[in-house]
């Protein structure tokens, strides 16, 4: 028995008491042995699963994507080239261009920075999206950035949170109901009729989501829900990025108002998955701590 | 007497005894008035501050950004047309250079998907910093991406709020232990004293994590801060992003290693901040839920 086994044996019990609502009250017969405090184990638990999962990740994404990466930049080297031929373009020029390039990107998509577009900017900065399409180029901007996100993200958090405990609830009711009509013996929604719900009307969100953005958007299905996917876990590469064409924040209000909608009523599915499964996971330590001080109490 | 009044009165009322940890028992007298159950009407409180807040940002963001965009447009214009002009380049020629400029970016920062590049990018997924300065580009790629980020980012929250409330309850104890040896009449550590610890050390990191990306980066010390903003906030836009000059990835692994670190240290500073201050809101509607069920059961 080292502190791994007992590590892994506490966060096992833990992870599947918590996952099956079991009333696990903490036998932490292992961690005495190494004297340690059952919070203290469980994140250090966690630090070890993390960093292995990092690793892992790694390096299957340099299996995946290095192979390619060699490839396109050989490709692309080749075609640089065939421009320096043709157009006989000095190096200081070739630099000034890409620059011009670069920076034109944003502005390609119509104004960025009118009311819709600043609105799109605003949600991806309080949701954390953070996509990059357009971002503050003055000092001022910056700094309200700034303080608008210290404000925004905890408010917005806090949102989509309470908005997705609410949907838990109107499900677990619609449930309750449905079992009353249908007269089930047991007319309480379990905890798996609500991760059900929550599942199917994630799924339902991406498909939909999706087919709208390959339409609109002129990316394939697969793209689309990646697309979708990337939004939704709020990480936002950037590398797909909706209302981007044919100048659609000026031009196209349904479709913006769509986007905008999607992306709110995602993220609210999307809290409500969270609340359901990942809140109390979030919250073990706490109350961990506050059974010790009540024990230390009696 | 109507619901707004109710509303604002009563989420006040809620963020008041939050946040100075008062013995609020909840009050319920204007929304009997109006017949909706305390929780219900936090949460449409809540929906209604968040979009207020997202429209006044825009039409801040609005007047910041606006007028430097419409200038920056011009400019670019004129660059664009001074090439055209000195290499006489076609159309068609012109936007195959742009795509060959956007595509090249990445490659510039050296290999991206070896190992240091790879874990660098499971990190951002993981975070759900993603910044975008690297995505990939195969469908094996974005499908792992997908399977990687459905588990990776409830395991980093989880990891990260477990640390950070345990660096809480350190930085508890330690300020105990200072109050004993200074001989205070009351030696428990507030929440104040609490809050005054992460905002110190919040403050810390961006300070001293600034100062190391201005100096590797060649960026100003104001955007080097906004970049550290910007990345543990994981809004990550991808303006600024470490690591993308002189092949870091490759050459520099003290600075590789800096960066990581920066980045998964300031994040356990974020999450003990979230603890500290933000979860108590979160998992009030399930709180007060739960008090309502017991007083149906009495
Ligand atoms: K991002
Ligand atoms: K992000």
């Amino acid at each position: 028995w080292g502190p791994q086994k007992c590590t892994a044996l506490l966060t096992c019990i833990d992870l599947a008491s918590g996952a099956f609502g079991l009333g696990y009250e903490g036998c932490s017969f292992p961690c005495d042995f190494v004297n340690m405090k059952k919070q203290n184990v469980r994140t250090l638990a966690l630090i070890v699963c993390t960093f292995t999962y990092l690793l892992v990740g790694a390096a299957i994404f340099d299996v995946l994507e290095s192979d390619n990466e060699r490839k396109e930049r050989e490709a692309l080297q080749e075609m640089e080239s065939m421009i320096f031929k043709k157009y006989n373009i000095t190096k200081e020029d070739y630099a000034f261009m890409e620059l011009v390039v670069l920076q034109t990107v944003p502005h390609r998509a119509g104004q960025q920075w009118k009311f819709a577009g600043a609105f799109y900017y605003a949600t991806t900065v309080l949701t954390t999206i953070g996509y990059g399409h357009s971002t503050p180029n003055t000092v001022a901007g910056k700094l309200f950035t700034m303080f608008y996100a210290t404000i925004g993200i905890p408010l917005g958090l806090v949102m989509f949170q309470s908005i997705g405990e609410r949907l838990n609830k109107c499900s677990s009711m619609i449930i309750k109901q449905i079992k009353k009509m249908t007269k089930k013996a047991q007319i309480q929604a379990t905890e798996m009729n609500l991760i059900s719900v929550v599942i199917t009307l994630s799924i339902l969100i991406i498909v939909a989501g999706a087919a709208v953005f390959s339409r609109y958007e002129d990316w394939s299905y697969f793209d689309s829900t990646y697309y979708c996917f990337v939004t939704l876990t709020t990480i936002g590469f950037g590398d797909y990025v909706a209302l981007q064409n044919n100048d659609a924040l000026a031009s196209q209000p349904e479709y913006v108002a769509f986007s905008l909608i999607f992306i709110l009523f995602g993220l609210t599915v999307v809290a409500a998955s969270v609340n359901l499964l990942v809140l109390r996971f979030v919250t073990m330590n706490t109350v961990d701590e506050r059974k010790d001080e009540l024990e230390a109490l009696q």
